[in-house]
């Protein structure tokens, strides 16, 4: 997984039947320290990301193992909403 | 996901039998500020999406998660047309 | 799907069972010019490129979707013959 | 599979709900001479690595071959803690 | 797949039950021309390599293509050791 920050979102109305329903969210990936690297994504929405949040999005075949993605054509869900997270006892982010 | 531009197409008459009746977009990725970025990829066309036109595309095995490319060797589709997005509230593309 | 020449050919003859009758191309890539990147693939060969041929290969689990590739350890697959592209209206390749 | 030291632990309270239970590392990327690479990776944590701990990951589909992580939305596996890595002969780490 | 040359061995103790058995090894990446890229990655030896060897390896589900690496949480496989290969007509690597 790797962590971002929930920069926007896309909108598509003409699309794979298969996304109807799902809300993509354009992530911006995040280093250890909590600072953009210029690197984006865009991924389906598994738990309510809001704009600004920061998120943990998982890639690949894994991306389609929750039940708002399964068989569906989505290459990146946004699987869980950081609390914090810290490098050598020190925290480098916290919500 | 990725958001790119579709900048032409790729003709392949002696292919791999399951691949018959895929059309081939020739995709230049898109940053966040819808600038190319140099990089390109080969996508099946899932939604009808025509040259100059502003798309997702999924990669690897989610490529083959639509009706047109299941189980086919295919690891890259576009499967979106993209209508607009935004980036902290200011539109970034807009169709 | 990425595009590439046909650069040579790889023999190894002590190998995983299942690879048995594989034939491997080493593809150099290309960009949407038709110039070299300086990266490289080693490919099995589902449609018989012969040196020289510009041609598409498909990676990841993708490659494991023809006749040829099928339940077999091999990540890469030339998966059709270019006979051209275009780029905005103009060729950029034709065979 | 590559080698990675154990820098720290990632919290998020708030996730998809397959994957309670399962502990975040945030790991950084080693080179063959044990040395920082500057990229990261978060891994769910399948053999109880500690922080400082050099470890091994898998990414991918791979990932979720785990009991740990069988169909959960996780796309990195810490599998293994290394004992030592050689090179030519010679020792480039031992625990 | 990819061409490297096997540069060491990993050895782990402390690994996930469905690992036990395998032979990890430390594999430098070479490019067309036989030179190290200064890449790496850590493989399941599949066809009993040496260090030394020039070898080829598959990565991503493709490693588990394998009796050996068959539904564990391995990512890269060595299925070859590679006799040569050549570019042009001419020979860049021979055993």
């Amino acid at each position: 997984m790797l962590l971002a920050r929930v920069a926007g979102t896309v909108v598509a109305s003409r699309k794979e039947p298969r996304l109807d329903g799902l809300t993509f969210l354009l992530l911006e990936q995040l280093d250890i320290d909590n600072k953009g690297t210029g690197g984006y994504v865009v991924a389906a929405d598994a738990v309510g990301a809001g704009v600004g949040e920061v998120v943990m999005y998982a890639s690949g075949s894994s991306a389609r193992q929750t039940e708002y993605t399964f068989e569906r054509p989505c290459d990146a869900v946004v699987m869980a909403i950081v609390d914090s997270w810290e490098v050598g006892g020190d925290d480098r982010y916290t919500k």
